[in-house]
């Protein structure tokens, strides 16, 4: 797939509201953190993907498997190649990674919702840490790309991910925010991805998150058996 | 700049006439080599970058120094991160690489030509072989971009560029194929890049390369003070 899923647009679901610091926060707390994933991950990375396949209708094009994802990713450390952020969640407050990545810092953040929220796929989607049971609610995967004018790299975040049960929280914009503040820490140029000119809800949530939207570019794709017929091109 | 320059588009240039292997060629020899860029080629990367900036009236975009270039570029092994190849031509056979990389064996391939070309900058795109010169005619900057659906790498183009004086003769093709062909030898799913929508001749020209054109899909950025302003976001 060659596109960021369409994230959570605005809809009629009550925003989060962030606890002041002064007062009492009122409700559902969710704590959330966001990490790297790592080779242990690929399970849900694989459910996630598929998920996210049957959201836009594209069954018919997904055929990564468990083992064609481990095979692929994970090969260089993060941010070098392709990098994937996963979205924690839990009632209670989540534990501290045991082996963290000395290159990302989790980013660790508590909603108060109105309602508790149900996750009828929660055993699927469980990590255990000790006694410690946490979601995995959403991904974000990008990696380097390269921008000539400006002389340096940024990111392209191919897929954005919320799990349906958790959308219009304000988690898509959270992994989205992630990546972008990972790309200034780096001194790196852009974010880009990609959306469908039909999606006007996902382009205004892009929209107001600082991206323009460039209307003149196409996609070009080479792919299957025509590019399999360079295989013994006399280029 | 986020963008394949657009090709040669089929001009009325006459197309380059491959030698039969039982016939004389007729004509003038055009030798003709594709290389793995190294860093010392930055000096000449960064003129044709400005070329390309120029060619597409986007100047004004165009802040990539030699040191920028230098210090993103080159970074990782050849593929699997940004990697440029360059296409040489020279009118008498190209010598050997001292040291040819273990990643990529060149392409060569000898064109005939009614007319000799004519290289107004030859001195300035002059690559000195011992005793002989060749000059840089063009590149093709791509890196690994990855496809969930697939659970595998492609590659993605940024820029694909000739020179002015070399346009119209294949040559695009030939460094688009050396791409194609290299993501095919890798087992890569496909190979991806942008045109603008009214750049019809170039359309149709990678069309005719066996692409699809994605007439939905359109691009996300975010740069400049946009992106800046998540520096201290609170993600």
């Amino acid at each position: 797939m060659a596109a960021a899923a369409p994230p959570p647009p605005p809809s009629d679901v009550p925003e989060p509201r962030m606890a002041p610091p002064e007062t009492t926060p009122i409700g559902h707390p969710v704590f959330t953190r966001i990490r790297l994933a790592t080779p242990l991950d690929v399970p849900f990375i694989h459910k996630l993907i598929h998920q996210m396949a049957v959201f836009e209708k594209l069954t018919h094009l997904f055929s990564a498997t468990e083992s064609s994802l481990s095979s692929t990713l994970f090969l260089s450390p993060p941010f070098q190649s392709f990098t994937i952020f996963l979205l924690e969640l839990s009632s209670s407050p989540i534990p501290p990674l045991l082996s963290p990545s000395p290159s990302f810092t989790p980013v660790e953040k508590t909603f108060y919702f109105d309602l508790a929220l149900n996750d009828p796929e929660k055993d699927a989607f469980s990590v255990h840490y000790g006694s410690d049971q946490v979601v995995i609610a959403g991904f974000v995967l990008f990696f380097p790309n390269y921008s000539t004018f400006l002389g340096k790299p940024g990111f392209y975040v191919e897929d954005l991910f919320v799990r349906e049960c958790y959308r219009g929280k304000g988690f898509g914009r959270m992994l989205l925010s992630a990546v972008a503040k990972q790309a200034v820490k780096m001194g790196y140029g852009r974010v880009e991805w990609v959306v469908l000119d039909w999606n006007v809800n996902a382009i205004k949530f892009y929209e107001q998150m600082g991206a323009q939207i460039l209307p003149e570019w196409r996609i070009c794709r080479l792919t299957g058996d025509s590019l399999q017929a360079y295989q013994n091109a006399n280029v």
